[in-house]
């Protein structure tokens, strides 16, 4: 039997576009003949549509929608994944042959923590739908429902499944790629099934879906797998029949059996159609996994790339200071939409050394962007002017370092209104975790492209693009500066922050691990980097809460997937 | 029986103030001789703590806080809001008694809708918990418990329950006062049963809670209701003896008990303290609900003070135009604070009129608060000349408009950071609706106090102000100007927008009832206003996602209650 596993990159809401997508796919999957085809999970709609699932319009325009891409389904099976609204709403995988829909799986686990949300949208069902294609049972299950041991993919095994396919939108964050690929190897082997895992690409607001579909035999081999980050058709010619034999010597099934009340299934029979020659497969690859620097870089891109190509936008505008932030952040837009579509706005003031400017237009030289520079002391005179009789008596202080902060943003804002240009924040999540970044200044733009990104990271993905590229794409002089907002004299990060090897260490573990202060001191952190760091995460709340989206790429990103109240009494 | 209500105001995540808080409130009640107590719905944690639930060492303090709390209650029984770990997380009650912990209420029902997200944090139970308090039966149920017309509630009235108490953490919006007593009133008559719900009160970042905690006979009539948006401890006398009899002739919920298989519940069994002499209660009284335009103006005020109070801003400043957006929040924030406590910034350009300049100062004079006039125009000009080599060969447009929004609101923040005062935003629900408000111009602050007020609404709460005052808080001239942002000559709303009255209309259908496009053309709406007012509600949803909190007051307001994709291709 050969399956077609379509990693498509869908848009959210754009119904018609993804309709194309899906159509595309089919066809192509159809030339290479496919008998089962699969479309990730809620591919209809993109994934996740939010709120929009509370429009009535919406849902039908859904399955208008599915009931024309139906139509063109003959000589395979395709699944696709879609909301099915009958009595409440489900999250459902649609079995479409013979040009109609001839049934739906409803999604059983719906996932809420984190970054899901579907218990406010989907009502979950008890539905095990098994397909019975040329004589192979096959069982149908979307995302969540893999991630529960049991059901219903353990009773779609005692059923006889001898293949389980899930239609996933499993989004990434580093790591997780081989978590989620060890999880179906397990369940593959606990199933004794083959697993077909067939997920979304592409990046929507705050997240990515990083690919990596796979096929996985009853052994718990990988015998396919798509590449990361990117579209692909992954198909892939499997034989399930020795999967009866292993399950007569494999007594765990059984066993389970006994322990279960599985309820008689009916499967859908449907008749894989009778080929004369059977079209050549390219032999089933196995993309290999990159590693986390190169995971890292192209979920980057692609989450750039998507929310630009998504919402229109076609070129980029970057504050580039001659620091290591906003040069990486450049770096990686000059790859995300090439350098012509890049444009590097330098703001010196009087703090700005020349080294540092130096610095900015060396980088803009190296990526090939257009560069700018542009003088902020006329606007910071100004200012001063007009707040002194407000400030007569008053020392400087961090306001100041905030005007001049703002004032790139009003600049870079400007350019971004004028020419129509994406502006790209620069900030890394340390700053943004301690609150070292100034609202409506640094943060000012429509998305922070390094929001997840930890400083000590910010230099690693720094050097390794200099390596990759064999050039210096981010000047070494940058690199090895120390790490300096610039917004006073011989001002250091250090001078108000601890150490950033340090610091983000006690973040990982406070902000991700939810480690209270006592933990973190029993774990041997050094006492003062805790406290600071603790009070002001805490305080910083406001500020994030005002922070355009960025890429999540750790296990727990601010925004949505950690909802943390503004007004808040506790201390850790 | 004697019951209190201790309508409190917590502070979300200070468990230790909000133990006094509870401690106060039953010292109060025990000297009033309460019988029963009751406290909010997760009272110690103050609601919504969000993600401070997933943090163990958080939960452990409630649960400290709790025992303390325990042993201060003596001679009656306290009931009290708690997050509760026994093998996974409830939201409990607990039941507090003779300086122990006698037991939990588990809630049944856990909202996951609107602004809720209790799934996220919560396992939900199947308890029925029955309290038998000086013959008296009690039956606990937790808000939403109480919004099913089913169980819990009517189980525990089929097991005798005379009382059914409600504690509750209730949101906010105009008109659902009176919704929810309405609720609570038909509950009564439908269980035969005494009702008393017991509401929290106060603001927490985008949420108000109204308070209105009401005690409803068993014939469903309003026997005490406490005031809304203030803390009140609600004491009165209930006689629920009458409710067997009625029982006896009325067959409903006998019907009822066939139907249902209500498990035995033994009932914990505590005598009410022997008391000589019982001190008298004030006669109950029913505080009247207000009309909405109070209302609205008590949650604003409650709202915008409780964030001022819980996050340490003593005092806020405020940019003012001479319109009568920014005119209304001056006003708002002087009752809230005092005028001594409120800094008014009008900061004219060359578009602005004499008369709106005029206005500003009056409105600040008439409100007597500390006036500061600004000229943006040397900063305007640097602006100018620092773009003029990017922008050269281009028409003049919203970018320059932006640039003056974007001037004043560095100017604010620069205040806002030198002193400590709070930038309460000025933009109203319209604008933020249509984007018609410049993102880190005139969008900037820490909070958004108009954020969920209809323009067409802005009007009637500065006529209804200026009525209660009986004087011109905020100009007349002020208040029959057209709108204009004057951010060019002669620009009037109007010229961008659909005129307010119309505009709301849509707006409301359109975000708040999910109306589609066909179904609004059909509802008899204006074609062109429609489409206008859609295509520019969808492609805001990137500045709303960076704007302050401000005060919920509509069934559905931006952010956590309306969630929607900023990278969207759905055209409704």
């Amino acid at each position: 039997m050969r399956i077609a596993l379509a990693q498509i990159d869908t848009v959210v809401g754009d119904i018609a576009g993804n309709q194309k997508r899906v159509l595309a796919a089919l066809a192509e999957a159809c030339s290479q003949k496919a008998d089962l085809v699969l479309f990730p999970e809620l591919a209809l709609t993109g994934y996740p549509p939010e709120d929009l699932l509370l429009r009535p319009g919406f849902l039908k325009a859904a399955e208008r929608s599915l009931e024309k891409i139906a139509r063109q389904v003959r000589g395979c099976v395709a699944l696709i994944g879609t909301p099915h609204f009958d009595s409440d709403l489900y999250n459902a995988c649609a079995v479409c042959a013979e040009r109609e829909i001839k049934g739906y799986y409803r999604k059983r686990y719906l996932p809420n923590y984190g970054v899901f949300d579907e218990d406010r949208y989907f009502a979950s069902a008890r539905d095990l739908f098994l397909l019975e294609l040329g004589g192979v049972k096959v069982g149908i299950t979307i995302c969540e429902d893999m991630w529960q041991p049991g059901p219903p993919a353990t009773d779609l095994a005692i059923a006889g499944a001898e293949l389980i396919v899930n239609i996933s939108a499993s989004p990434f964050h580093v790591g997780r790629e081989l978590l989620r690929e060890e999880m179906f190897r397990t369940r593959a082997r606990d199933m004794i099934s083959f697993v077909a895992f067939c997920n979304l690409v592409g990046g929507q607001d705050e997240l990515v879906f990083d690919g990596h579909s796979v096929v996985i035999d009853d052994e718990g081999e990988v015998i396919a797998r798509a590449a990361g980050f990117e579209e692909e058709l992954l198909v892939v010619e499997i034989d399930p029949t020795d999967v009866i034999a292993r399950r007569l010597s494999d007594v765990r099934k059984r066993a389970l059996a006994r322990e279960r009340d599985v309820p008689e299934i009916a499967p859908l029979v449907l008749t894989a159609p009778k080929r004369r020659l059977r079209a050549r497969t390219a032999p089933a690859h196995v993309t290999p996994f990159a590693d986390d620097l190169e995971q890292m870089r192209r979920a980057l891109t692609l989450g750039l790339g998507d929310y630009m190509r998504k919402n229109g936008f076609g070129e980029i505008v970057i504050g580039v200071s001659g620091g290591i932030d906003s040069a990486l952040t450049a770096a990686l837009a000059v790859e995300t939409m090439g350098a012509d579509h890049v444009h590097c706005v330098s703001m010196p003031s009087r703090f700005s050394s020349p080294e540092t400017r130096e610095d900015a237009r060396r980088l803009a030289e190296g990526l090939g962007t257009e560069f700018r520079e542009i003088e902020i002391e006329p606007m910071l005179r100004e200012f001063e002017n007009a707040l002194a009789p407000a400030f007569s008596g008053r020392e400087s202080d961090l306001t100041e370092e905030n005007v001049q902060a703002r004032v790139r943003g009003v600049l870079l804002m400007a350019l971004s209104n004028k020419f129509g240009w994406l502006l790209v924040a620069t900030g890394n999540k340390s700053e943004l975790s301690v609150g070292y970044a100034t609202l409506y200044g640094d943060m000012a733009g429509g998305f922070a492209l390094l929001k997840d990104v930890f400083k000590t990271d910010v230099f690693r993905l720094a050097r390794y693009l200099n390596e990759q590229a064999g050039r210096e794409l981010i000047p070494a002089t940058t690199i090895a500066r120390p790490p300096s907002a610039e917004l006073r004299d011989n001002q250091l990060d250090e001078d108000s922050l601890p150490p950033y090897a340090e610091l983000d260490r006690v973040l990982e573990a406070y902000i991700e691990e939810d480690r209270s202060r006592d933990e973190l001191l029993r774990d041997g952190f050094d006492a003062d980097v805790v406290e600071r760091a603790i009070s002001m995460i805490d305080r910083a709340e406001y500020k994030r809460r005002q922070a355009p989206p960025g890429v999540k790429l750790r296990p727990k990103a601010f925004g949505r997937d950690r909802r943390t109240p503004i007004t808040s009494g506790w201390r850790d």
